[in-house]
């Protein structure tokens, strides 16, 4: 294997909580709208499992490109409405869309990115789009030196659009860049791009429960236990 | 006036001394080839007058989307011949386009953009595509948090869909976006779509007998004379 010239990252799950964070977010607004007892987890885990069948209306080409943003927010309406919250007014809900936004890193994050980014190209390949990027990354202090994924490709993971148009904008061939990625799907796909992987896994992003991609399950070139020891294996 | 959330930066003459730093690549090419007294000076200025028919040939619909690279290999293999330089190989020539990935920034600018990436969210609205910004932007350690411009909208500047495509890549309305630029047409097109202008002279841009932008020759909400004045300026 050769030394990749560049690390292309998945965001939500890879590099963020976003389950953790989302309830965090959940328990603040039931505390403002003083909505009593809601199992926050189970609204973020309904909330989440209404995120691929929403990219798949693009994907399909039912509709044309089309944001997280507005994906999660009628994921979110639907969301309320079988939690019995239908009280929670317009404007509350615009904000907790924006929960997405800001996610927390997990612990090896930051510092793992600032290690790899000494050596490698470093950019995110999400499917969230240029701005949720941008506004997660500045609070949650990731540093990137560009933002590719979906929106320049106008397309979602796991459509190899996606992987190959991120590497084509750095200028570079699918063998000199790794995928890196807590989720064996993702992998799979890049792999097929002709990208290098890397899979490491999260194993508590579903919760204390999760049973899925706990370890790669088709031949990855790298595991590692977090993005620190990404660095360390890479030589960062 | 109310204060923008991003600035937007062009970085050919604004962030970056691409006339020094080409010529400092062209003399450095000189040695390596044993090319004898050259003006590299005159080299690099007439690479760059070809910089805008360049760009001209794609904004007219004569041809799709095309990259610096490849403008930039086209006016070099025209201005060498007009230099007599044909002897030069096909690999310096590869070589010495990428010159354009490194350019030296001005003196104020990595700590300019630093301040001013602590308050504001930064990014690059460049006819630069996202490789030759990043390669540049990791040499001269330029921190921006997207890169955005010509590459997203697939236009060049002054063309309004580039402005416009980078507001919108932000999450953004016009008027909360300042274009920051050493060059009265790139301010003037920004302002016509509703972004902030900031105006930065950069009088020697084009070296010692330099007569254009060295004012704004329209209205513009800042004038500044760097990116450190520009950072006091915004109270950042």
């Amino acid at each position: 294997m050769d030394p990749p010239s560049a690390l292309l990252f998945d965001v939500f799950g890879t590099c963020v909580d976003w389950r953790s964070s989302v309830i965090r977010e959940g328990q603040a607004l039931g505390r403002r709208l003083n909505l009593g007892a809601v199992d926050w987890a189970a609204v973020a885990d309904a909330w989440r499992s209404l995120y691929q069948p929403g990219m798949e209306t693009v994907r399909s080409g039912a509709r044309p490109w089309t944001t997280l943003d507005v994906l999660h927010r009628e994921a979110l309406d639907r969301v309320l409405a079988e939690a019995g919250l239908r009280s929670v007014p317009e404007r509350d809900r615009a904000e907790f869309t924006l929960a997405w936004h800001r996610l927390d890193p997990w612990p090896d994050t930051v510092e793992g990115l600032r290690r790899l980014g000494r050596r490698f190209i470093v950019a995110p390949n999400s499917n969230g789009h240029i701005a949720l990027m941008v506004n997660l990354s500045r609070r949650a202090r990731l540093r990137w030196d560009a933002i590719l994924g979906a929106e320049i490709a106008r397309a979602y993971k796991p459509e190899p659009e996606v992987y190959l148009r991120s590497v084509e904008a750095l200028g570079l061939e699918p063998p000199r860049v790794m995928m890196v990625a807590a989720h064996n799907g993702d992998l799979v796909a890049a792999a097929g791009c002709g990208l290098q992987t890397a899979f490491v896994p999260r194993p508590t992003e579903h919760g204390p429960g999760q049973t899925t991609d706990l370890r790669p399950e088709q031949p990855v070139d790298l595991v590692a236990t977090d993005l620190l020891d990404l660095a360390r294996q890479l030589g960062a």
